[in-house]
Formats: C-alpha cells, sequence, structure tokens
C-alpha cells in the first residue's frame, strides 16, 4: 500500500505556512508500515490541484489532500475532487442542517458561504469524525494500470487546520488505509529520551543490540537528535495485536534501559523539565534557580510545565554581574567559574526559601568574557543545606554552538546534573 | 520563468524533520517574482528522485534540489544529477584540495568520504558560496518541448543545512534565474513590524491605503500574524533599479507610518525586545524585570538578543506568592492585581538597582487562579524613581489561547507597554 501527501495552498508555496501538516501525516503514515514515496505541495489553482492528484493516483494506491476544504473562493479541494472521481458535486442536506446547527450552538448567524462545505463529489461519502465546520472525504476512484486492470484507489480530504486534520487522519484515514491493505499488523512506537552522549557515543553503546536488531528486523530502532528535548531513541514493534506490540516495546525498553542506564532519563512526552519537576514532588522538594547566560530561560521551560508551581518556587536572572555580587551574595571576582555557580545556587536557595538551589553562568557569545570563550559554562547543583549535610556539585563544561544553543544546552545540561542527584537520593 | 523545488531525503518523508527549507526557498522566489507552481518532497532512493527532477523539468524551467549532497552512502543527489545531465561523476581537484584544506585548517584529519563532495557531473559547474564542507551545483541542461523546440533549462543543487543553503540561493541561484529570466525588474521588500491591533483591525485602518494600491497594482502589501513576534505588514516593490525599489519603499513605509502611528514598533529584523533595548540603551537607562507566570520568559528574549547586557541587569522570577511578598515587597493578599504588579516592578527596580522595572503577573492556566480565569494578565511599568516623579502605569488584559500562547503574548504585550512610555519620554 503506497499512500502520497498532496498539501493544497497557495500560502505554503509562498513561504507564508510551513508545511508541517504533511510532516505530521509522514510520520503516522510511517508508524502504520503504510509506504510514502512522494508529498507534493501545490498552489490554489483548480488544473494543477486536479494534475498534482492524478499524477498521486498514478504512482501511488491512496493520496490524502490536505488542505482547501474551507469557506472561501480558494478553497477548490472539493470541485477538484469531483473532477478527479468525475462525478457531481452535490449539497447533502443532512450535512448543511449539521453545520447549521453548529453554528446555532454557538449563538452565530451561519455565512451563507459556509453552505458550500455540506458540498461533497456525488460518490464520496464524509468522514465521521469533524471537530470543525469542515467535513472531511473519503472519495474511491478506479483508473485502469498499464497491465490494463482495474485499480480500485482512494483519495481522502482532511482540512489544513491541525487538530482537525489529526483526528481525522488517527479515527478514519489511517484504519482504512491499514483495512485497504489487508494490514492486520499492529505497529506501536516508545521513544526513550537519552542526555550526556552524543549520537555516535549511543551508537556505540548500543552496537551489539543494534545488530541483533538489524538481523530480527522487529522491533527496529531510530536515533534523533532533537537539541534541548535531548537525543531520542525511538523503539517500533510491529506485531498482531496492540497487547502483543506493547510488549515488543516493554522487553525492548528494558534491553536498552540495561544498556544505557542513566543516560535515560524519560519516556514519549517527558522532557527533562517534566522529569526533574515530577522527581522533587515526588521527595517534597522545592526548586529556586539562579540564571545568568539564559537569562530566564530554565524558568521559562519549568513554567512551560502545567502544575510547575507546586515545586518551582522561582528564580533570580543575575545577568549583571553585581547583582550576582549584591541579591545572590557571590564573592565578588570572576563570575565565570565554578566557584561562582555555586554560591549564586547556595545563594538562590537561601533568598528564595527553597530545599533546592541551581544555578549557571557562562559565555553565550559572540564575544568572551573574562578571556573565556563562548560556550564556557559553569553550573551547580545544592540539594538540601549545604551546612547540614547537603550535597554540592558543580561542573564546568564547553558547549558547542552559536549563542542560542549555547543557552539551550545549558538548559537541559544543568537539569540532567540535578536529575542525576536526585535519582541518587531515591535510591539512597 | 517557473521555477519547482524538489526537497531530498527520507527523514523529511518520515516527519522527522520538518522541511522548513521548501518554505523559505518558495518565500524568495515569490519575492523575486519567480512563479513556484509545485515543490516536492522525495526520499532517498536514485530513481524516485531522478524521476522527481524530469518530472519538474517538464513542468517547469529550472529546478532546486534541496538536500542530499552529504558524504555519505544515502546522499544521492550528485549521483541523481549525473543521470539527469547525462553525463559522468568526476573529481574536481580543485575541489578537493579545497575541502582538504578545510579539514586541516581546523586541524581535523578529513573522512575518506568528504572526497564524494568533490565530485560533480562533468557538464556541471560548482556555486561560488560554500559555507560549509557541501559543495552546491549548478547544472545546465537540454530538453525538447513538445513544440520539438530545445528547451534551455537548469539544476540547481543545495545543501539541506539551512544556512549553507540560503548563502547559495541568494548568492547564485536567485541572481542566475533573474538572469536567465531577463528579469530586469528589482523586487525588494520591507516589513513593518506592528503590535497593538489585530488583522482586521490593521486592515481597518489601512482599508483606503489598501484599495489605491489594489488599483495602482505596486506596490503590494501583505499581512502576517506572528505571535511573539507581532503582526508583520510587509511591503513588497519592484522598479527597473534596486535604488528605485528602495525609494518606493520608503515612500510607502512612510505612508503606513502615518496611518499606524504608534502601532509601527519596528522594521524587518527588529524584535520587540530588540527596541526596547535600543531605547534603553539610547536613554543610557538599565532595566530589571519581576516575572510570574511567564517564568522568565521575558529575560531569556531579552538576552537572545546580543549586547543586552549593557541594558538588561536581570531580574526576579516570583512564581510562589511569598516570594513576591518576601524578595519583592509586595504587600500580602491577592497578586493578580494591578496593585501587585506595580508592587513587583517597584520591587524588582530598588532590588537590582536598575532605572526601569517591568512586572507580570497572572493565570497561564490551565486552572484558574484567585477565581480569575486564565488569560487573566495585570503587567506594571515603573520608569525611574517612583517617588521622585517617576513614571508608573499598569495595564489589566484578557489574552487569548492556551497556557503557551497566554505567556508569550504577555512578554510582548508589556514590553509594548514599556516601549510606548520610552518613546513618550524621547519625544518630551
Amino acid at each position: 500500500m503506497r499512500c502520497e501527501v498532496v498539501a493544497i495552498g497557495t500560502e505554503l508555496l509562498l513561504g507564508q505556512i510551513v508545511d508541517t501538516n504533511s510532516s505530521w501525516i509522514g510520520e503516522q503514515l510511517a508508524l502504520h508500515g503504510i509506504d510514502s514515496f512522494f508529498q507534493t505541495k501545490v498552489g490554489d489553482n483548480l488544473d494543477r490541484v486536479v494534475g498534482a492528484i492524478e499524477l498521486a493516483l498514478e504512482r501511488s494506491d491512496a493520496v490524502i489532500c490536505c488542505g482547501g476544504l474551507g469557506p472561501t473562493q480558494d478553497d477548490l479541494t472539493r470541485e477538484a475532487l469531483a473532477v478527479v472521481t468525475g462525478s457531481p458535486l452535490v449539497s447533502d442536506e443532512a450535512m448543511e442542517e449539521h453545520i447549521f446547527g453548529l453554528f446555532a450552538g454557538r449563538g452565530r448567524r451561519m455565512p451563507a458561504n459556509n453552505l458550500l462545505q455540506a458540498m461533497r463529489p456525488e460518490t464520496a461519502s464524509f468522514i465521521e469524525q469533524m471537530p470543525g465546520t469542515a467535513p472531511g472525504l473519503v472519495c474511491p476512484v478506479q483508473r485502469v494500470g498499464a497491465d490494463g486492470a482495474t485499480r480500485d484507489l482512494v483519495v481522502y480530504a482532511v482540512p489544513g487546520v491541525p487538530w482537525e486534520m489529526q483526528e481525522m487522519i488517527s479515527g478514519t484515514v489511517i484504519p482504512d488505509l491499514q483495512r485497504r491493505a489487508g494490514v492486520t499488523a499492529v505497529l506501536r512506537s516508545r521513544t526513550l529520551r537519552t542526555w550526556g552522549e552524543t549520537e555516535s557515543g549511543l551508537a556505540e553503546l548500543l552496537a551489539g543490540r543494534i545488530a541483533a536488531l538489524d538481523a530480527a528486523g522487529n522491533p527496529t530502532l531510530a536515533f534523533l537528535a532533537s537539541g534541548m528535548e535531548g537525543l531520542k531513541v525511538r523503539i517500533t514493534a510491529k506485531a498482531p495485536t496492540a497487547e502483543e506490540a506493547e510488549s515488543l516495546l516493554a522487553a525492548e525498553e528494558a534491553e536498552l534501559r540495561d544498556l544505557l542506564g542513566e543516560l535515560v532519563f524519560g519516556v514519549d512526552d517527558d522532557t527533562m523539565e517534566s522529569v526533574v519537576l515530577d522527581l522533587l514532588r515526588a521527595q517534597g522538594r522545592t526548586l529556586a534557580v539562579a540564571e545568568s547566560l539564559t537569562g530566564g530561560m530554565i524558568g521559562s521551560r519549568l513554567c512551560d510545565v502545567p502544575g510547575a508551581s507546586d515545586v518551582f518556587r522561582g528564580g533570580v536572572v543575575s545577568y549583571a554581574s553585581d547583582v550576582k555580587y549584591d541579591v545572590l551574595d557571590v564573592p565578588t571576582g570572576p563570575v565565570v567559574t565554578e566557584q561562582a555557580a555555586i554560591a549564586m545556587a547556595v545563594g538562590v536557595r537561601r533568598l528564595l526559601g527553597a530545599d533546592v538551589g541551581l544555578a549557571v553562568t557562562g559565555v553565550a557569545g559572540p564575544d568572551p568574557q573574562e578571556d573565556q570563550p563562548p560556550g564556557t559554562v559553569c553550573m551547580a547543583v545544592v540539594v538540601g543545606d549545604p551546612e547540614a549535610g547537603g550535597v554540592v556539585d558543580s561542573l564546568r563544561v564547553q558547549l558547542p554552538g552559536g549563542r542560542r544553543q549555547i543557552r539551550e544546552f545549558t538548559v537541559i545540561t544543568v537539569l540532567g546534573l540535578l536529575r542525576r542527584h536526585l535519582v541518587e537520593v531515591a535510591s539512597d
């Protein structure tokens, strides 16, 4: 089963909108074992939209059209599908009533244009899921192949609004494609989030396991470097049932965790921030951060996580050196040192009355500071009262990249340092 | 002149990387008056890459291939172009030496694989710009059209690394396309950055001007809502020379500024952060920020701007209420109020010894706080000593969207409030 994606919209060609929909659909197709060899972007022009769909039908068994289902003159996908299916556009009464009801339910008058959205090629049916006002379409079509045999093909149309599109793809398009492909196998994937090794370092640690999996063919592994999100290792397993696929994933996760140990900080949607907040919450500890070069990025990332407020007390952004001296009681002197980082962590912990303090100070560039090159970063964590047996640890690193990358790597590195200490405390 | 983009890489089809390169190239082509009707993504498969390029050559006069120029087995673009041009791959000695020198200059051993990058189809030439180790290619090809006439076409190949790609497109590909198209007209664009009105509000303010420009056809306007980057108004002008295009832009900018007044905060690469920092620097003032719901995002955005350190002293992230009371001397009581925001701004200004203080406090959600719904945000700015004639201003807003959007709109809104006061001070 081969399926192509045709993204429709002049704004995509003009670069006014980045086509993230096709990427998301491509990922879903791959995860569910459906081949996809081409993706095409085409503007709001009837002939060219029809041409792009016809070409995709020559190369593949199914086509997903994304976009162009709105209520305006520019929205040509319905018309294009009438041409492709060779069947006239008809008004669907039930759908007209449904759309009318949607507007009435919100106490709004329905613009007459929206009735256009109740039109469908006569041979097409609507996609069951309809989270917005634009219905999706399933259009069966037939073509004669080079061998003279009839090919039963299908064109789906989904709106360009991401959450509407995603619900239709997951709810109808993928299951329908799998049914047409006679796929009985189920694919499931799980992503281990790691931090502390490069991609080639991970590949070395896992070399034996990768060779074994390559030989067996199932599950498979993929690496993906993701900046501040860590380095991801995705496991994909295929099995006759969801239960069996999940159990393959669980077994493989256990194997990889044995090999990678502490490098694995989370799974799937975990972030280093959410993991650290969860550990602190479980330990009944609160956190304060002192930031120099990151300027508030550590705090901002922590606050991205809903519910951060029961753990995260806040922080001090001590960008100027004398804010470090005056507000955080850092001894006067050089500030790109591990000693200064420790003093910042101790100071912010005390000032904000938190159990745990962490701090970063360093050179984001473009210019050197205190004769240190950009990328030089000192960081520290203080867990508990340092004068009563608390843990104090610090680190000096040389990070690669430009200003933004240095600051982002600083965020995940210091949170990773804190995580290691929290895990140790928990396992004591 | 029609030009298509073919983005090459299996990782693009699998959704592991979002294809932002094609969007950027599409925008450049449009800006320079070159039509682009299709963009295609294709995986690392020789036959399919060749097929995608051949198809694009049937539909268009030029093709830009992006990606697949690296040194590994997966990188098939050179090979595909050998097929398309019908000329063998040859090693280019000068390029071999150049690449060798690049590695030697960095004190690194060159992996043998990198010599692959010195190969080119015999009839192709290298693109002059080469910011990385992957050279770009210009490949003239000829095809016979449906009318039997010879068509002189061209295929460009650029690497997938965005900054390498961009330098080659701007430096060689666009000028070469314009030369081939016999384009003598020059296109220039300028973007006004606005904040404070919705897209439809702007359209209303500019209705008369838009009608006049639509009638004249040159320059043209486009609106683009860009979240924390503000609402952009792009002016594009066409003229026989760059000087004339620039002077059209300048005249139109003046017209629009008359109509939009204080809504325009910057031009092109200006951000609200860079504009506020520039104003403060010009006035010899320093800044401190107190953040609650944004958790450090204001400080982090300010520090994105190189050179922030001579203005931005730092801040306090007072996420927990008692950090507001204890560290910033906010009177005990409700914290989602304009009074609390003012107290935070006054407090952080004094604590950090800055000339200007700003503060935000509010509800990012998902849960209400102090019976206020998500999106309720109070903000304040204090310019100068409030007990010696300094300016104190505050604002209460109800922002739309989810947790992230509320926090992002908070950042640009409070910086916009500060900007207005700094502009007033400057014009006093």
